[in-house]
């Protein structure tokens, strides 16, 4: 497989195209960014961990049966994926209160919640990603009451799949964001990733944060939480 | 009936117990707040306006069988009310884009909307009323999903009804606020207030605003632009 030219850059990968239409060369970057892209640093070696955790969970995910775009691993830091339409809706799904959430209805972090919640934000820097509602998605006709239901459904299996796949390495699955994809027969496709940048992830005892909070917060390296979920997940952290 | 002690005061309203457990008594207030309180005036004869406008369109609703806390105007300022236990969601009906969901999804305001839009904030002012979906009303346990689909239905019943009284009368309804309550019975009731603080109300040829956008935008006299409203409903302007 060749990496042609770049399709586009985004906060935290360089999206290239490759000689089949259908598959996209993704090479995770170092630079870390929070709230809308304010505050920026440049981490090096936080390449190489998401994209070897994400890699590991898209596979694991493929095998329990959750059909979605990766394709493989490239090296420490690349991946192939298939290209899909990106569905312009980050959905994310929440087990313990948290971030936004607690913000928004004035809740202490930590809670755990009775049931999942999901929330659909608009994928648009320019308006901060704001929350929206199902109406909100039909007016805008960015995906319909079908595909959203697919969606939905899809965001539960991941959960469900997910919380188990941390807890069996004592991490708490707090929660974290999905992007999906249109793929070229029209399906719904699980896309994007799904690592420390785009879970919170906290020790199941002391609950020690594993994730870009410690970037967003301050409150410690970055490599070294996102290097303990690779080592806990089995991924080799000596690959490098 | 007999005024006893306040229960509550809020922005609009001050709300009296009545020798009747399940009636209150409600007088309405010439202040006038916008922007979660940060903007407030007082304006002489606001009382008068949205008092006799409400009992009207409240009137209206009953006789169209859409049942609601409305007893009867005592005054030109004061209504007696259903006592209910108001559920804090503020239901929002849309039916042209302005305002926060212009901002919140990057669109223009004044497009006429396919089919109408509900948005749901939970009514805290200290959260600032923030927008909430279904999932967090389930966690804030503010009401039940089967409460949810009778107060959608009401809405939209509400809507269908308003659209047509205001367009009698050379209206646009662009959208509006509704606060339903429960009452002793254990049944969802529409509550509160419809007046031009609660609607954004545009002149239907030439798109003058009669509503409380005068007052948050600094568009011109209030109380000009709601006796507009009062006098095409037909109401009578010389009460006083
Ligand atoms: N399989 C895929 N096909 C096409 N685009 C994808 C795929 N997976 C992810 N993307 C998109 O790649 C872009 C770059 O990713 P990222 O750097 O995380 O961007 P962002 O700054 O939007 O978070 C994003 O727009 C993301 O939605
Ligand atoms: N039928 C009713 N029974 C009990 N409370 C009501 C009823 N109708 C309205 N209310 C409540 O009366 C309070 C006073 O109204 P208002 O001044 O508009 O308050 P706010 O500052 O919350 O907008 C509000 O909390 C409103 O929800
Ligand atoms: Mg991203
Ligand atoms: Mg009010």
């Amino acid at each position: 497989m060749e990496k042609n030219e770049l399709l586009y850059e985004g906060k935290a990968k360089r999206i290239y195209l490759t000689e089949k239409p259908d598959v996209l060369w993704v090479e995770y970057k170092d630079d870390a960014t929070a709230f809308n892209g304010e505050k920026k640093d440049k981490i090096a070696g936080k390449s190489r961990l998401n994209n070897l955790i994400t890699s590991q969970i898209f596979e694991a995910l493929k095998e329990a049966g959750i059909n979605n775009h990766f394709i493989e691993k490239l090296s420490d830091t690349e991946q192939l994926v298939q290209k899909v339409t990106i569905v312009p809706i980050e959905v994310v799904v929440r087990n313990v209160t948290a971030g936004s959430l607690a913000n928004r209805l004035g809740m202490e972090e930590g809670i755990q919640l009775e049931a999942p919640i999901i929330e659909f934000y608009y994928k648009d820097d320019a308006l901060g990603d704001p929350l929206i509602n199902e109406d909100h998605i039909r007016l805008l006709k960015i995906a319909t009451p079908e595909q959203l239901h697919v969606i939905r459904g899809i965001a539960l299996r991941v959960n469900e799949f997910l919380l188990n796949l941390f807890k069996e390495v004592n991490v708490r699955l707090v929660d974290f964001k999905l992007e999906f994809g249109v793929n070229h027969e029209g399906e719904i496709l699980l896309a994007d990733e799904i690592s420390p940048d785009t879970c919170r992830l906290w020790d199941i005892h002391t609950n020690q944060k594993f994730d870009k909070d410690l970037f967003r917060r301050n409150l410690g390296s970055l490599t070294e939480g996102y290097e303990e979920i690779l080592t806990r997940l089995g991924g080799s952290s000596c690959t490098k």
